[in-house]
């Protein structure tokens, strides 16, 4: 294979050299047949009698293609002809084109590529992707005008596994098409794996060279599977810069969340600044380690003593919080760096959002940082909590926004916003760290991840991701985390397609989408959520309720309204209804009333008191076609007495099967709520969050029971 | 047209007679061709002479097919054959056709016909249904493989108008195939709308003749649309019955929201059983009329006379709640009807939903009641609510469930715990009426739809659906509604497709799905919502704030992130980001500091203090080019005062464009969002309740502006 690729290799850089985009498709079907992957046999002409030829060898039905090293769009130059039956019909074919591209002069004209006749199949579409995100990408999807208007695509990053790629098949909603579709046989699934296989092998041994690769159409019939054309552009100075490798960078981060002290650069006295918020928050709340104020307007700031600068404080503080001027940033560093200190956490704004001079600013930060051995989280951000050490950066009042306890749950995010929101949300079961980075000039997403990884505080990890800085980072620190047990879960928004541009390839035209976020996370086992509420929902459940054995859930309540409307959800999140075993059927059917329904949805009616809820749960438990309960309670109805609570506990206490509540109401309801969720016990407020905190840990559970295997 | 139609009608009468489910095709391209409906021109065939005369007479290339009066599926016997293009092709294909369907004996079978091929075009897919909801309805959709694979079809009632046709149109996602498709030239819209026009208006004048039609592939070229083939199928009496025609009534109902006095029969003096919790809800708090416990187990309860029966009251009660079992309704009715009462709620259960003697029970109460003139809601449900009156017949004590103010929203409900959550919701904004309804045995949606239409107290309808009862009627209702200047806002639930059961036609394997109800619904101007939550937000919305004049939504906020996943939820709800007009982000520009950025969404950055929020707003209401605005606010944020209130009272107040906000948070969050409650400003915790809240206020307008021209 060496030769061949480095053949080949060469080819390309000499075509780049000349300015040349697109391989030829007779160049790229040389290599594809070299790699094992099925084409059609074909011959590259510049003449009619080199056609005849040609014709001879192949023999008839035929296909006549344009070939040029420039055109991206052949058929847009009316450069196909398909089913040429006889010699005469090829002689007419080859004379109008040729003489067509020849006086038209169509820029890298090489003459036309006669090709066999594929057989008849499955029209698909694959394709190779140097992401600026993820770095090298393979895609799947259903072919002709499905891929376009229908979107039914799928992405994974390189390499992929066998098993990926079936998955990835029979992910696409055009999976009946292949399965065999009114009527027609299935087509091989073992030879199109294969075909698409060796085409994820070529991505990972080319990946130097290509911008994208089309393999489209991809025929897929009952014998094998055929890649009918290729296109590769190449890389060359229009491209945008393709993710590098770079290992999560961990050294240091500790010192964001309980650092033993901390100078406050910017402090003020005026009530409502940033610089004073922030200040009363370290000062006055239960965060215990040293703070020193550093204001030259100042001497004492709340009752303690404040400084004129870094120097001249008594001791090397572990963290600088900054909210002055980001343009006095590389001076600190230089006395930070002078002082052995490592960490800076910029609350300030004022860096790459305004564009121009100071986007040249954040990368001199960036530079010195890192030459001068300092860590920075920042700038444009709120920064980070620690729930152990009571430390924050925040420049917003404890009246206004309550800093939760303690707790399993971390959360990174690229929104202060929902930072802010998360923390409230958690107010009963508490967070270990929480980081709001902004605009990452040092810090980032990647990083981060790996932090938590090895943090013993942190059971799950939480992410809101507007766009990634470096993906490929990212993804491995989340596998660094999957591995040590540690669920993360995500919620990508961003998610509507730019304006389709005009895209030199079609899985070009996917880059930065929502489909290629989803498609790699999911590869790697990373939870998806789609709001921020359901992202909280999601890891609130996986920090309080053990795994899912399955996807097969089973529902009970005192009204059934809600539980319709989950089933409505379950397709999205990929929740199944299941079948009660008989015996819990027959167990429930003697121990209720007439009226009680013992199905699942299991509906006790309004009647139903906390020993009936009781008695279903325990029932659902010892039921081994039963892998999720989610109860949904009336707590509104009379006869639910408060004793559910206890009674609950003690079954989520055994931890034999996740429980994943929902309840809606005014204040005796949240009350109730409360009392369940101080007990671990996750209740959710609507339908979205209760079916995708159960939908967490499905997923969740399949991650692990793969990854033990 | 009368001779044709009953020309077409004695045949179908004819075939239903001999035991036929299936109009033979050959008929139905003569009553198409008759109706100016464009069919290729072909003659049925049943020798090898006939269809020798029939191609001379039709010209080469030909199609035959199968005829017969009971197969449903012709392809399935390989009983079709396209592109025959010379007489020996013909000879061979209509004898091996002809010899096979002879010797094997094919139900019904009538001959070969034989057919001009059809031109080139896109393939689409008509049909009518018979609905046991809506009754009679239009499908159009994208053919081929998209129909099935993709559920690319929609829905109206019939009849329709052509705009509602052109609508329909628009709205499938194989739209871009009509408009043109990789170069293709676009199809004749005006063709394809007047062909299926004429299809509508066919589907009226035939209702009581089919079950469903089929017209299928429909092919819509350059020129004209033809309908390739067409089936009927015809009721029989394995056909469900289909909606009949029935007007709204609401004589009486009155009395279910403002009795003057109420007997509770069944009541009880043991706490926690449901005949005392509904007593206390009546005797212990705001309602001022007269109540009667009836039980001859007591002289008095909650310190007022109780009495032994009906008979034996001072005064005929205006209202009979019922909690008694469901077997002593009969003879209740009747006493009711001696002593001249019109009215009860009966909250007991046990009715049709344990099935066998219980549903006849229920008939049989259904049918007593007509007859008696006295008007039921129930059984088996919670009652209504009146928010002046202040009667309720629900038994949660007012601990667990508290009671809303007088407000302007209703609310009707198949279930009970959503009616629960919805009064508490409303906790501000107030409820007018609240009604759960339950097995409605007499009472359904569409009376109590056209009752709220003319009640001065409601200015919104919710409407939360499992299933229709009468779906026409409901529709007429609405419409009532509607063209009273009411909004009606329905959350329909049971949206997973029935496991796809083998249909005899592709238009009725869609009875009772969402497409239908979605697709009817819009037609009548009722605005949709997708989780109860969404509904709820809807109708707060529509009650508070005025209809917008278009979908052009801006957005506003001090943190960024949210209004990114509101972009997200934009293609879902109908909603577009307008552009600000020039001068909108000139004044911007000119006002706020440089790092405030000034373009939709506007991000007025953690800094921004009430009196930025007003300008801004001020900002937007003078922009034309707004129809929609939408804050979002981080209350969190320190700079920003609570002034906000007033000043957004005061813009709000002005009713020149709906304002519909976002806040997430805790404590504080929830006391600022509840004071712009309380001033009349919609506020909600979550992104999806957010813009679905500005969609309703959107739709609404578009409903109200279409309905004025």
């Amino acid at each position: 294979m060496g030769d061949v690729m480095d053949t080949f290799a060469g080819r390309c850089r000499a075509l780049a050299a000349k300015g040349a985009r697109v391989v030829p498709e007779h160049h790229m079907k040389a290599l594809l047949a070299e790699c094992g992957i099925p084409v059609p046999r074909g011959i590259l002409c510049a003449s009619r009698e080199e056609a005849l030829r040609a014709a001879q060898l192949l023999g008839y039905p035929l296909v006549l293609k344009l070939t040029s090293d420039s055109v991206l769009h052949k058929t847009e130059l009316d450069g196909v002809r398909t089913g040429v039956f006889s010699e005469a019909k090829l002689i007419e074919a080859f004379d109008e084109m040729h003489g067509r591209f020849v006086s038209e002069k169509v820029p890298g004209y090489l003459g036309i590529l006669i090709e066999e006749q594929a057989e008849g199949g499955i029209e698909l579409i694959a394709g190779l992707q140097n992401d600026p995100v993820f770095g090298p990408l393979l895609m799947v999807g259903t072919g002709g005008i499905f891929t376009e208007l229908m979107d039914d695509v799928a992405f994974r990053s390189l390499p992929v596994s066998r098993d990926e790629i079936a998955g990835m098949l029979a992910g696409l909603k055009g999976r009946a098409l292949l399965e065999g579709y009114r009527g027609a046989p299935a087509v091989n699934m073992k030879a199109l794996v294969d075909a698409v296989d060796r085409i994820a092998k070529l991505g990972v041994e080319t990946a130097a060279l290509y911008e994208s690769v089309d393999f489209n159409p991809v025929i897929a019939g009952t014998t094998g599977a055929v890649v009918v054309d290729a296109k590769m552009i190449l890389v060359n100075n229009k491209t945008e810069p393709i993710a590098g490798y770079e290992k999560p960078r961990t050294q240091r981060l500790g010192s964001f969340f309980k650092p033993a002290s901390v100078a406050v650069m910017g402090a003020s006295s005026t009530p409502g600044k940033i610089g004073n918020v922030i200040l009363d928050s370290l000062v006055n709340y239960q965060y215990s380690g040293t703070v020193y104020p550093i204001n030259p307007n100042y001497d004492e700031l709340m009752g303690i003593k404040s400084f004129p600068d870094l120097a001249s404080l008594p001791e090397t503080p572990e963290l600088v919080v900054i909210v002055v001027d980001l343009a006095r940033m590389p001076e600190i560093l230089d006395e930070m760096a002078r002082l052995g200190c490592h960490n800076a956490l910029i609350v300030s704004g004022g860096g790459k959002e305004l564009g121009g001079g100071r986007a040249e600013l954040e990368r001199t930060i960036a530079q010195k940082a890192r030459e001068l051995d300092i860590r920075l989280i920042g700038p444009n951000c709120i920064g980070s909590f620690d729930g152990a050490s009571r430390f924050d950066s925040f420049f917003h009042s404890h009246e206004r926004l309550a800093r939760p306890p303690a707790g399993p749950m971390s959360f990174i995010t690229q929104s202060g916003t929902w930072g802010c929101v998360f923390l409230e949300e958690a107010r009963i079961t508490g967070v270990s760290k929480m980081v709001s980075y902004g605009n990452r000039v040092d810090v980032d997403e990647g990083d981060l991840i790996a932090e938590l990884a090895s943090d013993p505080e942190t059971r799950v990890i939480g992410s809101y991701i507007e766009g990634l800085g470096n993906g490929r980072k990212f993804i491995e620190a989340s596998s660094m985390a999957v591995a040590a047990g540690k669920p993360v879960v995500v919620f990508k928004t961003g998610r509507n397609r730019q304006s389709a541009q005009a895209s030199v390839s079609h899985t070009g035209a996917y880059g930065g989408s929502y489909e290629v976020y989803e498609g790699v996370m999911r590869q790697h086992g990373i939870v998806l959520a789609d709001s921020f509420h359901e992202l909280y929902a999601s890891c609130e459940a996986l920090a309080l309720q053990p795994p899912a054995r399955g996807n097969r859930a089973a529902m009970l309540s005192n009204g059934a309204g809600p539980m319709v409307n989950a089933l409505d959800h379950f397709p999205r999140v990929g929740l199944e209804l299941v079948t009660l075993g008989r015996d819990s059927v027959k167990a429930m059917r003697g121990h209720f009333s007439f009226f009680y329904i013992v199905e699942n949805p299991v509906d006790v009616t309004g009647s139903a008191t906390a020993a009936d809820y009781e008695y279903v749960i325990k029932t659902l438990m010892d039921d081994d076609a039963v892998d999720i309960i989610m109860p949904f309670f009336v707590f509104q109805d009379t006869p639910l007495d408060e004793s559910i609570v206890e009674r609950l506990d003690a079954l989520s206490a055994l931890r034999a099967k996740p429980i994943v509540c929902c309840a809606a109401g005014g204040e005796y309801t949240d009350r109730m709520s409360d009392a369940l969720r101080r007990a671990g016990i996750p209740v959710y407020p609507d339908v979205a969050r209760w079916v995708a905190a159960a939908s967490a840990l499905s997923q969740w559970g399949r991650k692990i029971r793969n990854h033990g295997k």
